[in-house]
């Protein structure tokens, strides 16, 4: 750890700390707030009005600062690239719910869709580097799992199902963008100890963005990320877990993100083959919310899950 | 083309011919018929009360047909694999749909994700024979283009475009059903021309069960194919095609499946973007319909184009 990222997060957090409520006026002005989810919790339906898209304020303010301190090189491109891209379909899905009041956005296909190619273009450019490297370790084991030729379909669901399982997990105020700043605290850890000097950079000029959008986004929440940002904040992640060659270990640093996602699979199929339900709704933090816990009781003890979960990852990978 | 061909699709043909009234009757028995989608034709909607999931008729017609006469192999296999595979998502689908009452199935998302296992476990076996040639010859060039290691990713996006190019075909009385037909006799030529004798009994078998099924099919029709039906044709016509190592040729083959195809893309990327529609109603067979063509004009039509489809496909694989 040294000054220069300390500089890099700083400048984001600046940036984003300026662009925020440019940004929030600008956002409130395009659209009248997002229409909240009629299957949310009660208590939800006040936040109708509150405007969404806001990852596009961490974006804005983690860009230049990358692009200034962050030696140039492919791993970088590669993990702006995955994070933009599914920024982007994420964006496209924001703009048709929230100014063309389309309520289902883009179909699930046309979303897949684009994830497809992002993922194609990404795997592409990565072994345009050089052969990929196919092997996978297995966290708290010896194990290596060379995948060979079926790397490719291991990275499409990799992302798939880590950029939803961001999504999914943005349904309370700050507890997304808490939860990634601290899985993208043991990214720069482990950018560091692989002394991969443009992710650590990279990851630092995230955190102090996602930092400055996460005070605007506290409870009560004057911006939400939206899939703009839910998606491009799943989409660097599962990029750092790839090109840092810990994909597995993503599934314990983020497994916050991981066990929200399988909670609502959990509820789905119970439900659909038992009819009861294991949750009181899903995802998780819906669950503790029903159960009377306040919001930002919920959102806290979530963050403490994942700095726990953060350290795990980080003794298993070696990098504390 | 040798006898022992023509007595397999006989036999299969005779298959279907016994079992189709009788899974008439318990399809019909199964569920009150499929409801007709609200945005088909309106002459469509008389068509409710019709049972679906016909897919059945001839699948369990063909399967007694290819066991008794098609040598087994690794081919063989694959190809049955990917066809019922994908036959059960559709079962599934259909199931949910007419006996469960859910208007949705099954939702995109897990429809997409149990068609990548199946071509995920259908790569892994495929490379499990040896190393899977991964170069697709180009029709009316010379140009042989290797994938390389992008090749999962062609694989994936072939099965699923393929097998949803079809079920979109399936909208009118016998259109699905007599295209693939015409697209599976060519594959009968090319496996003949390849001398690989599992895969043209298999063909042979295919031919007779679906002309079974046809018969019931033919407007006005008894029974619909419904995702089962669809999406099992799709996968074996995507498995033959893989494997003859002919998979653009099948855009050709399949021509009318890959019009229809983009006949939806066209319309919803030009409506979004314009507010115009490019066809009366997509896809293409209402558009026609809707132009004041007989039902059983549009679908001989589409026969007819079929068929000149499937001769220049032939003439370009050099099976003619």
């Amino acid at each position: 750890m040294n000054l220069a990222l300390i500089q890099t997060a700083l400048i984001a957090f600046l940036i984003g700390l300026v662009l925020a409520p440019v940004f929030i006026k600008l956002l409130r002005r395009l659209s009248f707030g997002q229409q909240i989810r009629e299957e949310g919790p009660r208590r939800h339906y006040k936040k109708a009005g509150t405007p969404t898209m806001g990852g596009v304020i961490f974006l804005a303010a983690a860009l230049p600062a990358i692009l200034l301190f962050a030696p140039r090189n492919l791993p970088l491109l590669l993990v702006l690239f995955l994070m933009l891209g599914n920024g982007l379909i994420g964006f496209v899905d924001d703009y048709l719910k929230v100014v063309k009041k389309q309520s289902l956005g883009l179909k699930a296909r046309s979303k897949l869709f684009g994830q497809f190619l992002t993922v194609l273009v990404f795997y592409v450019a990565w072994r345009y580097a050089g052969p990929a490297d196919t092997v996978l370790q297995v966290p708290f084991t010896d194990w290596m799992l060379d995948l060979g030729v079926l790397y490719p379909f291991f990275l499409l669901f990799f992302v798939f199902g880590f950029t939803n399982a961001v999504n999914l997990t943005d349904g309370v105020d700050g507890l997304a963008g808490g939860t990634a700043i601290l899985a993208l605290l043991a990214y720069l850890l482990i950018a560091v100890r692989q002394e991969a000097s443009s992710l650590s950079h990279y990851c630092a000029a995230m955190i102090g963005a996602v930092f400055a959008f996460l005070i605007y986004n506290l409870h009560p929440a004057r911006v939400f990320m939206g899939d703009v940002g839910s998606l491009s904040l799943g989409g660097a992640l599962a990029a750092l877990a790839v090109l840092t060659k810990t994909e597995l270990y993503l599934l314990i640093i983020g497994g916050v993100f991981v066990i929200e996602a399988f909670s609502v699979i959990i509820q789905v199929i119970v439900f659909q083959s038992t009819g009861r339900r294991v949750f009181r709704m899903s995802p998780l933090h819906h669950h503790y919310e029903l159960g009377g816990h306040s919001e930002w009781r919920v959102v806290t003890g979530f963050w403490a899950a994942g700095f726990i979960l953060a350290v795990i990852g980080l003794l298993q990978v070696g990098a504390l």
